[in-house]
């Protein structure tokens, strides 16, 4: 059986092919179609109940260009080790960090400065960062002053200065949440916000890229709704649900994403290493 | 317009009225049908895009019996009195502790005892959980050797004799989860264990009852699997989800259930109170 045919029929009682043609060439790789929602907001959780192991496009298969499959036998040795080239090997662990306390009482961002608890959380999170005893290799922080802060005092524990930061991480309204918000808010800061949190979890979780050699640790400072939001996109849970969660400042949150794009939440809003009486959440 | 009448209409698209006929006598009062799944197993996951405020079957309305209802007008000052008698008013923080590291080594439960780290690891949970400086309202084990021995070392810390042994929430299979376990399983575990877990869930997890009257924290020694399952049902994600969540040994895993039913994750498999290299997971 040819591989275009036994994909047509694996792709099950939904399937349907359709034909890759570019501009140029007609391919005689035949796909399978994929359902792949626009944005979040009109993922169905019917899509959430199996896993989609393509979630971040990621999969080898859809890696290889057509052309290259196609020049080639289906189980050969060759196309095995076409296949080990394209299939990440390391794994990521990616850690989301809540920022400190701060100053609610402003409403401009450069004012919205941590608080002293604050300041002392942040501290804590590093100071626990740190005893891991690892380098970690990348840290990404938010935009938004708060963010900046914590991101700088947590660093100062761990002697890293590289830090990337990022517009795409900033606080917003993710989705509208289920069971709704408890009093009326417009529409406009979901509408805006949704697609910029969405490309920042396209950008930083996923699995390794090919090009990955070792397996990362990596620290991302950010924001209370972006974290609980990329939970859920992450675990492929309905996106509505992350006002069901609460983290309190300082708070760790773990994911691990193995090379074959299966996604462990290995803690949520982890605040042990905080003393109960620093600890806060608004 | 009758409340039978506005009940049919609100409930919706869906809405489908039946009579509530006791062999006794015929109710006036009408109901809108509320489909209820017989197990988790059966729950689709487009039930749960909708937040199912009555989850726990103690939506006050619910808690009223019909008699009482038909003799009073809706709004009526005694109604909202009888409304108000059938309203839970507390709030329940329940805290789900992992089991410590334990010999896996023996096959019988009674031979799988603790190892030393993980009395450590149970101590630590302990301490942790006497520094919030709070009695605890109600302290339940698991029947398994090690939830117990767990329990023993974190009641000493706390002076709290009384203690609750269940057998619902011993560790065991709550669902087949996707995606599928790396290896082959047979289908007898979940078979026996589903019921079982899901009872533990109803008896263990649900808004305070009426007569409850401050609110309460409560702690569960369990297990693993069964903490994972707990966190899907009660936050209403799918239940087959369990797997993509990992619990460390010794970890706090804290769900708040307010008086009107909804609930928030307040942290999943916090263990910054245990030192790193106290650290275990299997």
């Amino acid at each position: 059986m040819s591989r275009a045919f036994k994909l047509i029929v694996s792709s099950g009682i939904a399937g349907c092919a359709v034909y890759a043609v570019s501009q140029n060439r007609q391919q005689k790789f035949t796909f399978p179609r994929i359902q792949t929602p626009v944005n979040a907001a009109t993922i169905s959780t019917a899509q959430h109940l199996k896993w989609d192991s393509n979630w971040d496009k990621r999969e080898p298969l859809k890696l290889i260009p057509p052309s290259k499959l196609n020049e080639i036998k289906e189980n050969s040795e060759e196309y095995m080790e076409l296949l080990k080239e394209y299939t990440p090997t390391a794994t990521r662990r990616l850690i989301f960090i809540r920022h400190g306390q701060y100053h609610t009482e402003y409403k401009d961002d450069e004012y919205r400065k941590l608080t002293t608890l604050g300041q002392e959380q942040a501290v804590y999170t590093g100071i626990r960062l740190r005893e891991i005893g690892i380098d970690f290799d990348r840290f990404v922080e938010s935009s938004m002053t708060r963010a900046i802060e914590t991101s700088e005092l947590i660093r100062m524990q761990l002697n890293q200065e590289d830090v990337e930061r990022t517009d795409l991480l900033r606080e917003g309204s993710p989705i509208s949440p289920e069971p709704p918000f408890r009093y009326w808010r417009s529409e406009v800061s979901v509408h805006t916000d949704q697609p910029r949190i969405e490309a920042g979890f396209r950008k930083y979780v996923h699995r390794a890229n090919i090009s990955q050699k070792n397996d990362s640790h990596e620290v991302v400072v950010c924001h209370a709704n972006v974290i609980r939001y990329i939970v859920c996109r992450a675990l492929q849970l309905p996106p509505e649900a992350w006002l069901r969660m609460s983290l309190k400042h300082g708070s760790m949150t773990c994911l691990t994403i193995f090379p074959d794009g299966h996604v462990t939440l290995q803690c949520l809003g982890e605040a042990g290493h905080i003393p109960q009486d620093k600890l806060s959440i608004e």
